[in-house]
């Protein structure tokens, strides 16, 4: 199957896109979502690192190309529509700009109120990576 | 944290989403991706079985309504963004609608030529569920 034939539906600010959720390849653990246009999806393949479509910057962006934290690709899954793959990655570093493994570090509570509570790793410090803002 | 303290920034056809990652909590197996909106979280939270937004019926939908495959809640986390919320859930039955237990049942290659596979576990026969269409 070539990258073309993915069902690139959503279409976000102009640009037809296909969503991407990426997971560890060895706990399962999910690190984060994003966007990929055709272009992403093909230098993700062609490179083994995966690539995504920045819907605010309007490129496309090699993740960890300023942090180093990047992901190897060990294995791709496609969903039935063909709207949305899965990409099994080694992860370096930390996924997440805040410092965390994953984005999704937050726990929100089942009961009313909704405490949010963070339960992630911290493994690296934004500031020594990013500089200051 | 209000459900409406999310960020829905996601716009489709009109409709402002998040992007809901669903994950068996069990195995970590990432089994589906969907839309909600501020109603679908509401709903998901409040009766503790997974709603989505239907970007293409435009209305909300609970997951399993007619094949009975439900999703119950266990537990749910947020990414740094507030724009996905990932569902950890105990899964009835199938979640997608080709009978496999997980949508992202295909493997592609990485190799030229990007082979896709079958490799998910097929759970329902479709047409016994949804009957012929």
């Amino acid at each position: 199957m070539e990258p073309s034939q993915l069902n690139f539906r959503h279409r976000i600010n102009g640009e037809n896109l296909i969503i991407a959720v990426v997971q560890d390849h060895n706990t399962g653990e999910v690190l984060m979502v994003a966007y990929m246009n055709q272009e992403a999806v093909e230098k993700t393949l062609k490179t083994g690192l995966a690539h995504y479509w920045s819907t605010s910057r309007k490129k496309i962006w090699l993740k960890g190309e300023s942090s180093g934290h990047l992901q190897k690709l060990i294995s791709v899954k496609l969903d039935c529509d063909l709207d949305t793959m899965l990409l099994q990655v080694e992860q370096e570093g930390g996924v997440c700009h805040e410092g965390y493994y994953s984005c999704f570090f937050r726990d929100m509570s089942l009961e009313e109120g909704h405490e949010v509570k963070i339960v992630g790793d911290k493994v690296f410090e934004p500031q020594k990576i990013y500089g200051d803002k």
